[in-house]
């Protein structure tokens, strides 16, 4: 910095103006490589009948001869979550961005964040979602039996989801 | 600016250091980001027997009486590849990061990135692997057909590899 210092003004103007472009420069790129952290789009806004807020169904895979189920990811933004629900034949989760809850009936809600997995056995009432302040985007792999994959029951109240946020 | 040159030497060396610092810690933060970008661990080494290069298995579900199959992450480093291969129920690949191929016998190879899916079939030979410049990290959903996943072949040989690297 000493041969800064025997230069003019004018340098040091520019030098503050370059450096401040810059880190505006990483700033956008920041906001850039956030927006392509998502590994799928958001694909189709899912029913008011069965989901609470706004969430977003990508279907990734459906049933065929070889996969007797299907994969999709799923997008909670804050606040969004799914109704209390069963699976006849289970499903599994693999969270990919965000935080949430995961909670079966009658137990304490189990915090959910990216790159966690969970194995939700057959016909067990739970529900899924964001958190009241951050999204969640997980994969699910939803088994069949049959033809069915979920039954769907009664929504998860304001009391009930702000209970498990304040936990 | 104006009322900044009234204010002597020193000002600007204050200003030019800290913009370079907010910079660096940036910076730093970009590459903690990076590093956190990856879903999971790499779990384990897969065996030079199956696998080219430096590849890894980390399960994530096993198969049980509601999933048929098994779920893992398997992070290929660049120029890392599986050998030539079928499954007799198929297999689902999600690409999590980086850049790779895959390709089946006689075909030529599928260039594929994160966010892309594969849905490969039953009794296919084919390989897929990271590109020679790039990691390649993917989930598999790999079916059983009674007790099989896959049936393991030949090595992908350098010359078969270069040649898709340079088509």
């Amino acid at each position: 910095m000493i041969s800064l210092i025997r230069q003019p003004l004018h340098v040091f103007y520019l030098v503050v103006v370059l450096s401040t472009a810059a880190c505006n420069n990483k700033s956008h790129n920041n906001m850039e490589t956030e927006k392509e952290t998502s590994l799928f789009g958001k694909g189709e806004r899912l029913p008011a009948e069965w989901f609470r807020g706004n969430a977003y169904l990508q279907p990734l895979i459906a049933k065929d001869k070889n996969n007797d189920f299907s994969v999709g990811s799923i997008t909670f933004e804050p606040g969004a979550r799914t109704n209390w629900h069963t699976h006849p034949k289970g499903q599994v989760l693999i969270v990919t961005e965000g935080e949430g809850f995961y909670q079966e009936k009658e137990k304490p809600a189990r915090s959910i964040k990216k790159g966690d997995v969970v194995n939700i056995p057959e016909n067990t009432e739970h529900w899924h979602g964001a958190a009241a302040n951050s999204k969640l985007i997980h994969i699910a792999i939803t088994n069949f039996k049959e033809d069915i994959q979920v039954t769907w029951l009664q929504a998860v109240t304001d009391e009930e989801y702000e209970k498990v946020n304040n936990e």
